[in-house]
């Protein structure tokens, strides 16, 4: 498998083929709901997924027939400021992992029927192609964000048409869902990095603890994105330029996923930190995106939270999740599909032959 | 289908051979996670219910291979007293459409590849065995709690032992799982009323508004409540005496359920109000019982969340359920098959070359 860069679309045209999600399709879905023999509004946000997912397909009864993790994975020169509990290497190691299955998200894959897709967006070792690698590297790692720019923009724009490119190719053996997912030792540095640029917050407030550092580490990485934030100084306003200064390839990569995924037509399943930081960039480049993504999980790392919250995102599980790889996005999947089965199997009132509520509001 | 009750084992027997969870099992589990190719702990609960679900069969990779829901359907003496936003009637015409296939849970069994047992344990319509419909109704309907004892105690004992005769007869086709289901028209006030009088709280704390009644009908389904409890005072310490006065037949077979399944080391799954009501019974009837639980969701109800709280059990989701059936049990048992499948699939550090921590607690 190679990128084929070249023959991608250009994200910017993309973007400006998002369209909102179909109002009809939503209202006859939502009026679907309120036939199914349950009381109005029991089966909670499994009904409002139902709708959305109507909205995304344009049909009142929609199928995730064919759905994708794609799986970017990518290095971080920020590595080398000691921000992770894991040694850089664990990158590579990870993805070779992926391609002999043995990974949570290949299981999780297994469980949920989802293609597993694995690209290399810019892994420090050197990766062949072939065994089920999309080889795509823009460079063997980001530069270190707490020293300057961790990509150029030619670099960022490259690896979302890296992201682009998966999805097109997937699109052709059919995609009606995808799920975000990433690895990258340092990746929370620099997902933090990009929450709290676009949003404004302080690095204390978004910084989590990643594989698992301790206080000392904790303490370093916020001065780590302090520092990247000051040399880089960003504009909030320019998403772009955000994500070249503080973000990492994959972050890139899954933004192009999402632009792509999103024009055509695929629901978007948001994972983690470094998901939900690109789904944000996505959305501030494209804001109708924002109505195509579902948040998987409510991730250990506050940052992610502060993410989803930017977008407006509810995350549907909460399982004290922090490992990445697209795992509590493949979970929240499987609730989408329960709401779709309930959505497209249930029975009516009227084919049941079962009493509707009576119209009063109060009890009889 | 028959009862046959008078065949099965007594509660009390049951009870006694409920042992605890088998420690060794759950500790080669929790070292087998320690080994797995993610950061120690990354995957949250779905790590805690890998190691309780091989503590409950005692094999270190344990699997789920074997499912059922077991619906409890009955009426309720109290509807009359206008708690519910539907008829009474629609009880045996949801039976009905559980029969049909075309029911919330008859979806979600699908979904999670379970059998479905539907159990007339005391719907006020005459249903007809046969069809899938397990018929052992211990009379139509019980009495009113709110004007006196809701059951005999031999009436409860005889529902308990329905549930007994259900997990006897599915255990010999293999089972690994349950999921407590339940239908009846007025069982969430039957059900609040069993939480405040086993957990001492007022009812206007755990009295929810069911199938959505409006303030009025949630005023006056309080009332109901403080009237049944003034009126029976059952002994919080006689947790069968609180189960007869102020439960449902359905409730009872639930009892019955957990027990038996405890004893036979199937894991127990807790849906809503109904399933929380009746495993705080059998827990407070055999306490080594609480350990075979998972909390599968949080219900809109509040007297569920009281009930959970008393037996010490998260929720493993929070979608704003309110449907019964077993809807959110059976949602929950799609997460921890994703668990056990992680569990049983990863590759360990030392099978996948993957670089483990370094022993520091320091990032590197």
């Amino acid at each position: 498998m190679s990128s084929e860069t070249s023959k991608q679309s250009d994200w910017r045209d993309l973007a400006s083929a998002v369209t909102p999600l179909d109002a009809a399709a939503m209202a006859a879905a939502r009026a679907r709901q309120a036939r199914l023999t349950k009381p109005a509004g029991s089966l909670g946000r499994l009904e409002d997924l139902a709708v959305q997912v109507a909205g995304v397909q344009r049909w009142v009864v929609p199928r995730l027939a064919h759905r994708a993790i794609v799986v970017m994975a990518a290095d971080h020169g920020v590595a080398a400021e000691g921000v992770s509990a894991y040694p850089q290497a664990v990158t590579a190691q990870m993805v070779a992992n992926f391609l002999a299955g043995g990974a949570a998200i290949n299981a999780l894959a297994r469980q949920i029927d989802a293609r597993l897709v694995v690209v290399d967006v810019g892994v420090a070792a050197a990766l062949p192609a072939g065994d089920g690698l999309w080889s795509a590297p823009i460079a063997r790692g980001t530069a270190n964000l707490a020293c300057g720019p961790a990509m150029t923009r030619a670099q960022a724009e490259a690896a979302i048409a890296v992201g682009i490119g998966v999805v097109e190719r997937e699109a052709a053996r059919g995609l009606d869902a995808v799920v975000l997912g990433d690895m990258g030792i340092g990746n929370t540095t620099a997902g933090a990095a990009l929450v709290a640029a676009l949003c404004e917050h302080s690095p204390r407030d978004v910084v989590g603890r990643g594989t698992g550092i301790d206080d000392a580490g904790w303490a370093r990485k916020v001065a780590v994105v302090e520092r990247g934030l000051a040399c880089n100084r960003a504009d909030p306003a320019d998403p772009l330029a955000v994500l070249a200064a503080l973000g990492g390839f994959e972050h890139a990569g899954q933004v192009g996923v999402t632009l792509a995924a999103a024009a055509r037509h695929a629901l978007v399943v948001v994972d983690g930190l470094a998901a939900a930081a690109a789904a944000l960039v996505a959305a501030r480049l494209c804001p109708p995106v924002r109505d195509y993504l579902v948040a998987g999980h409510a991730s250990v790392e506050p940052g992610q939270r502060t993410a989803l919250a930017a977008l407006g995102l509810e995350p549907l599980l909460d399982l004290g999740l922090r490992l990445g790889e697209g795992t509590g996005g493949a979970l929240a999947l499987q609730v989408v599909d329960a709401a779709l089965r309930l959505h497209a199997e249930m029975a009516t009132f009227a084919e049941a032959g079962v009493a509707e509520r009576p119209g009063t509001e109060s009890a009889d």
